[in-house]
């Protein structure tokens, strides 16, 4: 991990049972995904888990070998379904227990006639967790190895995102071009593919969209070479032009 | 799969790069729990992966023996990155092709001047499968053993889940019941959690929220057990009363 290498990748892990119950609409995969584009690393693959120890320890373990990083969402607070902190210690076999500067932090924050059992067990997590500062809500997040764990109050979890930049070392920043037209999924299917085969290493998305009543597909080329993004955006423009398929949009 | 059985599970397998990118933001895993929810089918994984077949054979045969049902979304229209079809051949190990049935669905939609190369691509697949009718855009999508392959546009994938019930075989419906309060999560977490101890088998989730510059948390109980959901509500709402935090609604 951490290693300077042209692919860095990532997961996302969310804990929650109130994602898998449709009761909370997810949309921290979107905020630390953007988040990574920038900073140069591929999100490969997202699940979403129950508050389970056994799922969490599970899960954490096998994609922490596969994947530069993970960030897993959530589990964090001072309730009884808050396991994530105990979760992660089991999940490296290390000691859980109170996080020394966690809990100075938490105890100014709060104050000392405020600091209730609830408000303490923020402290707890892997004892030798770096922390992840919190400029909203005092309560740290962690980092244990490779994994970095985050609250799930999308709000909170952004205001952490940007103090983290310094601890992640991206690889090369992934670049995108979008290209709306006017047309179905359906006419455009046998040049793209064709200019995908030719262009390997990019990722060409086709995206139908619905929009304002109109009917259009978004193709979207993503590498993080930006010479070979522009040849591939000019030879798609010219077969859309070539097949007369109107361009709406791009960016 | 299809057993009459207490517990009936699913996993969504959301197949998608413009998920990972961060580009689209996914709203199909709550349409479908709270679907499965009314089918007494509980959602108890998600993942999000790319358009790489090799991804979509190992985590379809990894979740299909896990789980009652598995959902696929994306991957099934005509252009090169739909992939799914395909893989889901591989991963049942049976022959992909023109599927007899879905050939003749399409062609009669399209019209048979219409009915190009990349239009006739959304009839290949397993070609034992069942299909899933769509009442929205003609292109069906397919069962192959316990694995359901829907699309990613989420107007259409609502509308075929709609024809699909009579194929669930579902247990006890999840029932839940929520109370929300005027007080912060560290506050009621020793109360709580003693309650949790007390019901093993009901899910007693805590979400805090901040809406029209209130902070609150509501508090979620989860079973399929109508009795003891009540039973648990009211030694909940007994001990908010008796600590004197202020309920602002419920459902």
């Amino acid at each position: 991990m951490n290693k300077t290498k042209e692919k860095v990748n990532a997961a996302i892990i969310i804990i929650g049972n109130e994602i898998l119950s449709g009761r909370t609409q997810d949309v921290n995969v979107v905020a630390i995904s953007k988040w990574l584009n920038e900073l140069g690393v591929k999100l490969e693959e997202v699940r979403v888990i129950p508050d389970i120890e056994f799922s969490i320890v599970k899960t954490v373990n096998d994609l922490k070998k596969k994947f530069s990083y993970i960030f897993t969402t959530g589990g964090i607070g001072p309730t009884h379904d808050d396991i994530t902190a105990k979760s992660i210690a089991k999940a490296f076999n290390t000691a859980y227990g109170y996080h020394k500067e966690a809990y100075t932090i938490l105890e100014k924050y709060y104050g000392k006639s405020k600091f209730n059992i609830g408000r303490k067990k923020m402290a707890k997590m892997p004892i030798k967790a770096s922390l992840i500062l919190n400029p909203s809500s005092g309560a740290p997040g962690f980092i244990m190895g490779n994994v970095y764990c985050l609250p799930g109050v999308p709000s909170i979890l952004k205001s952490m995102l940007g103090g983290l930049k310094n601890k992640i070392k991206g690889g090369k920043k992934i670049l995108s071009k979008t290209i709306s037209v006017q047309t179905v999924e359906s006419e455009i299917a046998k040049s793209l593919s064709n200019i995908q085969r030719k262009f390997k290493k990019i990722d060409i998305g086709s995206y139908p969209f619905f929009r304002l009543g109109k009917i259009g597909v978004s193709i979207v080329i993503r590498s993080s070479d930006k010479k070979k993004i522009d040849v591939c955006h000019k030879e798609i423009v010219s077969f859309l032009k070539m097949k007369k398929i109107n361009i709406i949009g791009g960016k």
